[in-house]
């Protein structure tokens, strides 16, 4: 039986979808809406070949934006709305709701309640989900949650060293963010012209983290159980002591709202380097910045080998990870011990939809830059949920 | 010209003392107070191959302690009290006064500004410090911080995530703690007969660190801004996700006080598992919390492979790397990619004070354990400042 999945991926500011055949996991439609929340609303849809392009207004928010798409679909798409059997949502946590499920009342209050752990993220989303159920009522919607992929990590590596009746009580583990990604790197270099089975994942964009998967598992990953926590994101800290951040907190007299606005919008790579862009920060002369950058990421890639235990396969994604050749060469000189090389003459090569080899052939470790397709991850995550209906 | 120096290693409820002969480098003089506060205060003095053992009234503290050890020394000693050249104090942290100094009002004060950062460690320093001031007046005291060693971590290391301004305002940055015991790791290991350039100083007991050293020098450690960050100590917390701990902030309605009462003392060994003795933790079946510990200290192991690119040795000390084969045993399964093999029959050999070697002969690493003498790095640091004067 044909199955048409929609699957939307929604930023605070703008969002993209895709609609799929799950027969053949083939798209149908496309597009990207940014400026959402101002009266000059940019779009780009691709259905059937063509293109269209304009500006909508979106002062409203993302009510506009999802009746457009909605109209798009019907209109040129087969079937109309009808033939759509499920819209995938790329949520992003709540809490020990952490697998594949329905979208409901009981569900969109439970990342209400994580809203304030992951706060660039859940609010957006628990608004659109609604104006979906506004404007398309009766359709099924699935949360696929960016902390899923992740519930395969023992608890000896989820668990933090504090008090087990709190941590139990609140729910303070390691959950891990970007699992479609992760899990699409996972499911594409452990297929047949690939075949490896230990892997690390390395996702570097505005939000970044890395993950240790074994044979198609996540036995670990940089993020914790914020998406601040692991390297340094674009505006959003990634590690630090807990102890100077309470020190912070008295300095400055703080309360614990404020020092998250502080640590998840004025921290990270623009905290450090006054820029929020990578392109920026490289261009800085005698900055650390890009060293402490790299190095972080270097230290997550070595320790997870006290998981892993060996490598085969390095996989770079995710905006900087895809384009800065400097970051990836830095990283990877920290990792000749490994027998890590990288070949000059591949990095500049043209991206297509496959992994791209950019190590010698005489590397000990494949490295790829993987161009990785999210929205494939939740539309399978999506299908499968009906399926199983 | 002879030069002798008495170092204090002071602890919450207890102290060591050594009187070192350091053109010798020998120990004219030792001992050990315990249950300092209480009216039955241990103690176990030698001097001269001669032991003294008893209990003293101690109700008062530090005082009738140090009372005790000055007359030992002023009675059993060649010379007296005036044959002390200079008082050595394992000092803990100041913020930027990161470096052997000679300890005056304004460094106590600096200590007292980050006894909210080092709770357990720096308010007994400056009692202890101001009752040998009022003991012994014009001795000369200098303070070896524990963060010294650590000066020549680079800054793309050292830093954190956040904004530049602030974290130059307030000092935050990584310090590193557990500087004598790394020193001592670094100083035996890198001399004569061991000859390790590329060393991993792994110190575990009731405080916990791991440190990347590099031709002598610290590269990397766990511990950051505060001690109580990296893999997790008996009852302080380790390496936390700061938005799980402004979460609990609000769900439990603490504030920063509270929370830095509740990550120093309820939480850890302690915490995870119940006890903060890793022997009770040893013996509990099913539990994950020695596999949380060993699989974060390898980790951490395996992270600073990025600083060091090799490792010639591997250093085990402390309590719990002294004495606990099996905590040695689930890291270094961790390592074997590395070429670390354990051999079992050497890790049940009497310690001296010289490392002991615990690889197999085919190893690609060097494995030992390392009885590190805390108070022999302190006095060179005493001497060498005294010297310069």
């Amino acid at each position: 039986m044909a199955c048409n999945i929609l699957v939307l991926n929604i930023g605070s500011t703008s969002f993209k979808f895709k609609y799929f055949d799950m027969d053949t996991e083939t798209v149908i439609a496309s597009g990207k809406i940014g400026s959402v929340f101002t009266d000059k609303s940019d779009y780009v849809f691709e259905v059937n070949g063509e293109k269209q392009e304009g500006f909508l207004d979106a002062t409203s928010g993302y009510k506009p934006c999802l009746e457009r798409v909605f109209s798009l679909i019907d209109e040129k798409c087969d079937g109309g709305k009808n033939a759509v059997d499920g819209i995938g949502f790329k949520t992003v946590m709540a809490g020990d709701t952490n697998f594949p499920c329905v979208l409901d009342d009981t569900v969109l209050d439970k990342m209400q309640e994580y809203s304030i752990v992951a706060p660039a993220h859940n609010t957006p989303y628990i608004e659109a989900v609604r104006v979906v159920w506004e404007l398309f009522p009766g359709v099924v919607t699935v949360g696929s949650f960016e902390t899923s992929f992740h519930n395969t990590i023992p608890d000896y590596a989820a668990m933090y060293p504090i008090d087990k009746e709190m941590a139990e009580k609140y729910g303070i583990r390691k959950y891990g963010f970007h699992g479609a990604a992760h899990s699409y790197a996972a499911y594409k270099l452990s297929s047949e012209g690939y075949n490896a089975k230990n892997i690390i994942s390395v996702h570097l964009g505005g939000s970044s983290s890395v993950c240790a998967i074994k044979d198609g598992k996540s036995v670990d990953t940089s993020m914790g159980f914020s998406p601040q926590s692991g390297i340094p994101m674009n505006n959003r800290c990634g590690d630090v002591d807990v102890f100077s951040i309470l020190y912070l907190m008295e300095k400055e007299n703080m309360d614990s709202k404020q020092m998250r606005g502080f640590l998840s919008t004025k921290c990270g790579l623009l905290g450090m380097g006054g820029s929020n862009d990578m392109r920026v920060i490289e261009q800085q002369e005698n900055s650390p910045v890009i060293e402490a950058y790299t190095y972080s990421t270097a230290k997550y890639i070595c320790s997870f080998l006290a998981a892993l235990g060996n490598v085969d396969a390095i996989s770079f994604s995710g905006g900087i990870g895809e384009n800065s050749i400097s970051v990836k060469k830095s990283i990877c000189e920290r990792l000749s011990f490994l027998g890590v090389e990288l070949d000059d003459s591949k990095m500049n090569e043209k991206l297509d939809t496959e992994p791209l080899l950019i190590s010698t052939n005489s590397s000990k470790v494949k490295v790829y830059i993987t161009p990785v397709d999210e929205e494939l991850m939740v539309a399978k995550n999506t299908y499968t949920f009906i399926e199983r209906r």
